[in-house]
């Protein structure tokens, strides 16, 4: 079991040593992520310029690469055979913040894991729901145990093709958190907002702003499932496909300016 | 009806000004897009530092603005209010290739898209399935027909909230297109491969390199469809839930390690 450990807020982040310690006993493992913080990329694949890459060793002395790619690149270059050796399994984190709703789709942490889905890979995204900004190794303790347990499980019963699991984790001490929780993704409510200025040479400029995203936590969702104090797990496919609207657009009025406009479901 | 224009090619692109002229007959129309090209860029939203907004007009003499920031960026730009007016529906493209199976979580032209639905508005991704490297405007004389056929048809059908329209277009004469079809999200095949050199200096650094993707042109898919000569449209949704999983994950074996280990559905 060869196990690759990437993230998406870079090589020295707390998060990826404690993910790799997690999953440490649960076979090879081999660490290669970005130099730099990602975060808020989405899914980047780098084909314009050529990827360097370095040993870095993490602070606990055990190797590591560093790459000036993006979180997904990091993915492909292991997919690509860089470490010289298959890698079966792909975990990207512990993410010092949530990835819950539609960050999913931002988040590098979880394009990653997406990449290595694509690829035919099982792979998870792991994220503490953390309320500080700036976290120590410490702050991942439970998140660690966590991460190991679910990877041994993932290890263990196998994930379909096509599939990876989105795990979020509360901010509490082990003995506090109530469990685990299947979830469906929620819906976050983001709160963005244009914070119009003008630079001293009296041109515009803008920021988005506004607070962070909050969301609304329904049971059964990921949101739901954090704030009562559960570890949420849930399932991601790459198929978006909403089949649920096929009936509804086949019966669309079209004009027929095209000279075909039959619809024909296939 | 206000309709925003955005692409991820960036503000000179051709295809930005076919889908600018497909729509104006059909509301008031606002272009905002990159001033530079930002494929498989990911869904990126630019939070770390301000952005800058210019006019900056088509080629046709009209109004259009240009930002530095992400595809991404100009939604939410938009619906920030920056135009000083609510937008009703975004539209996105005409990307000059194809976006289709596993490459719409890379696509910035898909992004944009998933950026609106996020917000609530209806949108609608275009790409053209063009063999070619430059494109020109009358290169996009067909793909600007069926882009305003079928945003006609959503502006008179409406579109559920949380979903978007993927449309990919063949590369073809409009009396050759079949017409239209209803499909899925392809499987796409990769052919990413690790090209490795060594620089002048004597260090190694890494290509991404490798063939284009290609697909499986399935019947029902959205590869299928276009490599039939049809006009693909793919209903996508925000949710990633792979909701089938969940009955086979409940039934996963899970250690004992944490204190409540009990996976419950809610």
């Amino acid at each position: 079991m060869h196990i690759l450990v990437t993230n998406d807020d870079g090589i020295h982040a707390p998060g990826l040593l404690a993910l790799a310690q997690a999953v440490r006993p649960l076979g090879k493992v081999s660490v290669l992520a970005p130099d730099r913080n990602w975060s808020a990329s989405g899914h980047v694949k780098t084909l314009d310029r050529p990827l360097r890459v370095k040993e870095m060793p993490l602070e606990d002395g055990t190797s590591a690469f560093a790459t000036d790619g993006a979180p997904s690149d990091c993915v492909a270059l292991a997919i690509c055979n860089f470490l010289g050796e298959k890698v079966d399994l792909v975990v990207s984190g512990i993410n010092p913040y949530a990835n819950l709703g539609h960050d999913v789709t931002y988040s590098g942490t979880v394009t990653a894991a997406m990449e290595a889905a694509i690829w035919g890979l099982p792979a998870i995204a792991f994220s503490l729901d953390s309320p500080k900004n700036h976290l120590t190794l410490a702050d991942f303790q439970a998140a660690e145990q966590v991460a190991r347990q679910i990877t041994r499980a993932v290890i263990q019963n196998g994930l379909p093709e096509g599939n990876l699991l989105n795990v979020n984790i509360p901010f509490l001490p082990m003995n506090q958190i109530k469990g685990y929780r299947l979830t469906r993704m929620g819906l976050r409510v983001y709160h963005d907002k244009l914070d119009s200025r003008v630079d001293p040479r009296g041109r515009p400029y803008y920021w988005i702003s506004g607070d962070s995203p909050t969301g609304i936590p329904e049971r059964g969702s990921d949101i739901g499932a954090v704030a009562d104090g559960f570890v949420s797990i849930t399932p991601l496919k790459l198929d978006l496909t909403a089949y649920s609207l096929f009936p509804e657009l086949n019966q669309w009025e079209w004009d027929q300016e095209i000279g075909h406009p039959l619809l024909e479901s296939a």
